[in-house]
């Protein structure tokens, strides 16, 4: 067995069962030796974003750990974006780098790049290997690290992964995900008795099923509202759970939902800071008399101290039903689409079970306030603001679970920066509809400009919005996607309908009036 | 006058006079001054790599610095891969990007990323702005540090674009590029003096017409052998000029062209290694007992260098006709297409004065050989081995150069990392002509699969270099290119003939057999 081998095997063991994989020549003998261990399927990306998005959508799906394999430095580069995105949303993935030998490394052949350097941005945890005998200790070291909730990088020189190499280690299993402990519990207890108007924000892993009906039940007990960070890695949501109104992008709004508030029990979630710094701030997104308690940092098990809250609380085991959204669905639109149109059609037609991506940007607001009632649903976020996460968290989230349909609500400029998705989509078969929300503009920008105090955009700014041009439906069937576009909500709803009945990719472009009015 | 407007009056000042374009919010100030300064022409790019990538194109034809404007430390990553290739080629670029203030990056909102470590990978100078009256200065010292031959990365607060500024200071003008003393040219006439078979290796700036001129000169005083180092930056070639023999990619194959000289000079090259370490080596192209002398390091001015050499050496003003390529073009060959005919058809055809981006990969092979003859034509290579290098360096290339068609060898895999790079040529207008070699195979890592010993590729390894279903003629008009497919030699001659004569942006998909032979 050689190194390559010994990596592989050692990921399989450790419960690595996809590699979303764009190699070159440095990683070849771990592509050869994914053809000698069984069990891990292999993905082609077109692109390094594609293939961290993709593992990102997949490991926030299926609770397992995902791996990506990278080429050298470049490659590592290309797919940072989205392990940026990973990161926030505290993913475990594993990254593989391939490098040159140290050897020829020490040469600075045309592709080397400080690769640890690159690794450490998105990077909880990183290694260069150095012994091909250890390289199985290592692959086990990265999959125990990305369980904790991060991205792992393993650099792998080419070198040892052709070297023999020893028997792999056993892995050990998952250890359990921390909890908070009696005192912590009995604390948040006090500082919310100790309240009057307090909040529960929830994140990260406190927006799971079991964590959403533990925080209605101490709803129930105490009175608190509960509230959900801005872009939640993974949520789940609709009738049956409560319906959680989540804190508003923009700093004014945020604040002014936030203000009445006189404390806020964190579980899962950060503290809730601005996206962007503007001149004229804020920061923080609570006051200094406003006061805070964390219950579970992100990344933790945060459903096991809701429970145990609760319990504390000596809440209901079962909460009230008022406290529940009921089965509620919008009417179907007509007449022309706009967003508001787009995202009622979506739901009043979206299917049971969906998992809904939504890197929709600007159009995609109207979604969120009109699905408390639909049918249960998963809806996973852009957490770190990278653009073009959609197209690729889509293809993870169909490979971790290729019975549920997923929809990709996806802003087009976001769209483009890895387009490249679509052809992965189509190669794999997976059951995707990509709802583009074409409006030919990055609306965010537009929006952003206002702010910042140009209300009419001058030409080099207009130019700089504007994304006339893109043809999805070519774009799509390009890469063998099946591709349509819809101007009505009569032909959006016939299209979706269609997506939803056929297994397969799917791709809808909802030709939109351009620069939708959202207040800033 | 703000901050911002300061950055771009000081980029101006020096030189600047495009800038490849994907802000974001914390870059939305220096947008607004690309309104109110003028004399920058902004480009809108859909994705970061292809503004690096342009901007490397912009800079090496246009021999001015090229900016780069990027958002946050995501966009400077995606931009990375495209900036690798830009230092490798000594690419003059000024990459701005902006940051949150700092008093809200120290709250770690979601788009935070470590900025300056992602910066380092790629940059020979950086600087994060800390005073707004100072912004000019720093942009002026990044243009400075840019002229050197590197990439100069400023990061810019986004506060700091907001406040008022000075007046902008006044920029240095461009210093003479280093070139050899008198000493260093008594130094090398004695090398080549003291040696059998000297060749001279010209690379970096040592490919201008001038100094190919000179170095021909060189050869009729001397008769040393005159190479070219294997993935040039920017090379003059042609009828008239001498005929290079390139360096090959592979190492065996190079060690093999470089076996009988017992001694080179190096004139804005680098001592050749090779591209990958193999299991068996060889790094260092070069045998111990081989001499070697550098007469200027890549990036100066070594045609000064050359010329002095050549004079020193009392070499004749005007060298040999039999040193310098005569006219000649190849036949049109005839029937289906494979790589070669797809080369030999466009050296027949390729009109005066083309630029070409070569990122052909396998199918390119045979161009270069068939063209020695050609009417003179500048050809631009894939210096850092990033793929995804053409489409946007063809954006640049034709920016620079309005009046020159600029023609992309495009291998299929490595053009879809940036394939957004199509829209921008359809908006801008750019006389670009894209030929598409589709083999539908990542073919270069089915040739190092079997030199690592894999000749029969498994089931993973032949899904992984396996690109089936791409149709470039749907993605091309989805982004607005005339796009059209060759299958013949008759066809592409024809299609290749109606793009050279009509202005504006054609891409060819050229229909290939799959996995051409080519010998490892």
């Amino acid at each position: 067995m050689n190194g390559a081998e010994s990596i592989i095997r050692a990921a399989r063991a450790g419960g690595v069962e996809v590699c979303f994989a764009n190699p070159g020549t440095t990683e070849l003998p771990l592509v050869a030796a994914l053809d000698t261990v069984e069990g891990i399927r292999a993905v082609l990306c077109l692109f390094e974003g594609v293939c961290t998005g993709a593992a990102d959508g997949y490991a926030r799906m299926a609770g397992k750990p995902a791996m990506a394999l990278l080429h050298l430095g470049p490659g590592l580069a290309n797919g940072t974006a989205n392990l940026h995105n990973a990161r926030r949303a505290h993913t475990p993935i594993v990254t593989v780098v391939g490098d040159h030998p140290a050897w020829h490394r020490k040469l600075d052949p045309p592709l080397a790049m400080e690769i640890e350097t690159m690794a450490s941005a998105v990077s909880g945890w990183q290694r260069t290997c150095t012994t091909s005998g250890l390289l199985a200790r290592d692959m086990a070291d990265a999959i125990a690290a990305a369980r904790e909730g991060q991205v792992a990088t393993l650099v792998v020189p080419f070198d040892l992964q052709t070297e023999l190499s020893g028997s792999p280690v056993q892995v050990t299993r998952e250890g359990e995900a921390g909890r908070t402990g009696h005192r912590a519990i009995d604390d948040v207890l006090a500082f919310l008795r100790g309240h009057a108007r307090p909040a529960l924000v929830l994140g990260g892993r406190a927006l799971s099923r079991g964590a959403l009906l533990a925080a209605a039940r101490i709803r129930n007990a105490c009175g608190c509202s509960l509230l959900a960070e801005a872009f939640p890695a993974r949520m789940e949501r609709g009738a049956g759970l409560p319906d959680l109104a989540r804190i508003p992008y923009f700093p004014e709004a945020a604040m002014e939902m936030l203000k009445g508030y006189d404390a806020f029990v964190l579980a899962g979630a950060r503290e809730p800071v601005a996206f962007f710094g503007y001149r004229d701030g804020p920061g923080s997104l609570l006051r200094d008399d406003q006061a805070r308690m964390h219950l579970a940092g992100p990344g933790r098990d945060a459903a096991r101290s809701l429970i145990s809250l609760a319990e504390a609380l000596g809440a209901p085991a079962v909460p009230s039903d008022e406290l529940l959204a009921g089965p509620s669905r919008p009417g179907l639109p007509q007449g022309p689409l706009d967003g508001q149109k787009a995202c009622a059609v979506l739901a009043a037609l979206q299917p049971v079970n969906a998992v809904v991506v939504d890197e929709s940007i600007t159009n995609g607001v109207w979604y969120y306030p009109l699905t408390a009632g639909l049918p249960p649903f998963t809806l996973l976020t852009l957490t770190g603001g990278s653009l073009g996460q959609g197209p690729a968290c889509a293809v993870g989230a169909s490979m971790a679970c290729p019975d549920r349909k997923v929809i990709d609500l996806q802003a087009d400029g976001a769209g483009m920066y890895t387009v490249q998705a679509l052809w992965t989509q189509a190669q794999e078969g997976l059951d995707i509809t990509t709802l583009v929300f074409s409006n030919r503009s990055y609306d965010i920008l537009k929006v952003e400009l206002a702010r910042h105090g140009v209300r009419v955009p001058g030409p080099v700014a207009a130019r700089l919005t504007d994304l006339a041009g893109i043809d999805w439906v070519s774009l799509g069937r390009g890469m063998g996607v099946d591709s349509t576009e819809a101007g009505t909500c009569e032909v959006l709803a016939r299209e979706l309908e269609r997506s939803f009945a056929e297994k397969g990719p799917h791709l809808i472009q909802m030709n939109l009036p351009m620069s939708t009015e959202i207040t800033p």
